[in-house]
């Protein structure tokens, strides 16, 4: 990524805020559009980003790379919104944990103008640029989900942005792949912690708890507008998911009930082999 | 706790050879009786607790504090076994999971000796007393849970016991709140983490997750004889646990196929304010 390319990021949050600050601290310029001028002022105050003396629309026009920041179909509109701005060959890529339900959609609406698509998988409990801190992405995961009207060197770009924030692991997988996986790895798990936060009242419990309990349920912390529509739209393979696992919660359960211990010991063997492969190596 | 109290470890295993050695370093006279004479060779070698010289009867004998840390049916049939060498007025406690299952058995094998049951909420994904350490109890939960027939002075002891190993907080409460909890707090938990890793084939993810599927699932690795046995011994519980839990999931899974996105941000925000009151204060 050369050092005189010009970075717009598109809603100054807590991730788009944390690659602010970590793309300054490298020396890159950085610009930011937010519906905020507070989060604006906040990036200019503490050097997260440039200010920019223009229109917005200007800005856009001298943007070489776009990172879009906003919920997953805010981007997609923004993209319609603004498109008419954008200069020649920029390449535009995103943050969303979703990706079969928009990158079509995204790609389909530009014409000199290169979307890749991207997922840091790094966040917070908190919000706002306030709360941004480039070093969550230190031990993160940055997934690449291009397709066939991607070209090798903006995906090369895309692989240097994740590389100047120092995540720890850059992979390049299918948008599919991505969703059949963010489904099961990230959806799947809070769902289960929203559900076993509301299944019981738990009120009386809270001075007993233990540390895997703790562990287990911090997603349940959860913010309601930003999850409901990923959840959505990633539907079917999230039912798909909440179905298979509801069918091996209900197995467990007739054991249980049947005292059937070798049965038991079994589903546990299974799961502490297939766990072992997540160890950090 | 006096300092010439005796005190005799059965099963010197992860959490027992924790006990000795945090209660050694502490200037405690410890012995312990295992079935695996390497276990005890390695405790004297290591300083974890005392050699005695002779039967193991004679050090039943001579014994004041007993710490049961086998298996809960174990503990049971320890006792049976060996109550007629129990000096007069013993104090015995054990590190057993569930408690209402044995609690009034042994108490009622017992005349001239008292058992307080006691559960240390900590825990190490090692077993053996290789792997002893007493820091994990320094961030730990210890309850006590007493009945009718225990007295004052035997429930202080037991307190003071936790004491010296340094837990940060020490609770009392019935063994059948302690059960109620632990159905929820770490069985249900452990069976939710077991079925998620049984549930889909996720070898071709290892590379793609995220932390929050790894604290998940971290308790997914299982020492299934002990678990299978804690879960048996606590069925009706654990099954109910279970079943309001899969009803909670079959909801979200509606109101997401039916793409209700506000009954969708009431599930969220009802878990969000639930965990919030477990954040450590």
């Amino acid at each position: 990524m050369s050092d005189d390319i010009k970075i717009l990021i598109v809603g100054l949050g807590l991730i788009g805020g944390s690659y602010a600050q970590g793309l300054s601290k490298k020396g890159y310029t950085v610009y930011a559009i937010d519906k905020n001028p507070n989060s604006i002022k906040y990036g200019v105050d503490n050097n997260i980003i440039k200010e920019f003396n223009g229109s917005n629309n200007d800005l856009i026009k001298e943007s070489d790379l776009i990172i879009l920041s906003l919920y997953p179909k805010d981007n997609v509109n923004w993209i319609k919104d603004n498109k008419q701005f954008f200069k020649e060959n920029v390449v535009i890529t995103d943050v969303s944990g979703i990706k079969v339900a928009i990158v079509d959609e995204i790609q389909q609406l530009l014409d000199n103008a290169e979307f890749v698509p991207s997922h840091p998988m790094a966040g917070r409990e908190k919000s706002g640029v306030e709360n941004a801190d480039y070093n969550i992405f230190k031990d993160a995961n940055f997934l690449i989900t291009p397709t066939e009207s991607n070209t090798k060197e903006a995906i090369l770009l895309i692989k240097e942005l994740a590389e100047a924030l120092e995540f720890s692991n850059i992979e390049i997988i299918s948008p599919s792949l991505h969703d059949e996986m963010i489904g099961y790895l990230s959806q799947l798990t809070h769902v289960i912690a929203i559900s076993l936060m509301n299944s019981k009242d738990t009120e009386h419990m809270i001075r007993y708890t233990g540390d895997s309990f703790r562990d287990l349920t911090r997603i349940a912390k959860i913010n309601e507008n930003l999850w409901s529509e990923l959840f959505i739209l990633n539907k079917d393979i999230l039912a798909d998911n909440i179905d298979k696992f509801i069918l091996e919660m209900s197995k467990f359960k007739e054991i249980l009930v049947n005292e059937d211990i070798n049965e038991m010991k079994k589903k546990m063997i299974s799961s502490t082999e297939r766990r072992k492969l997540f160890d950090k190596r």
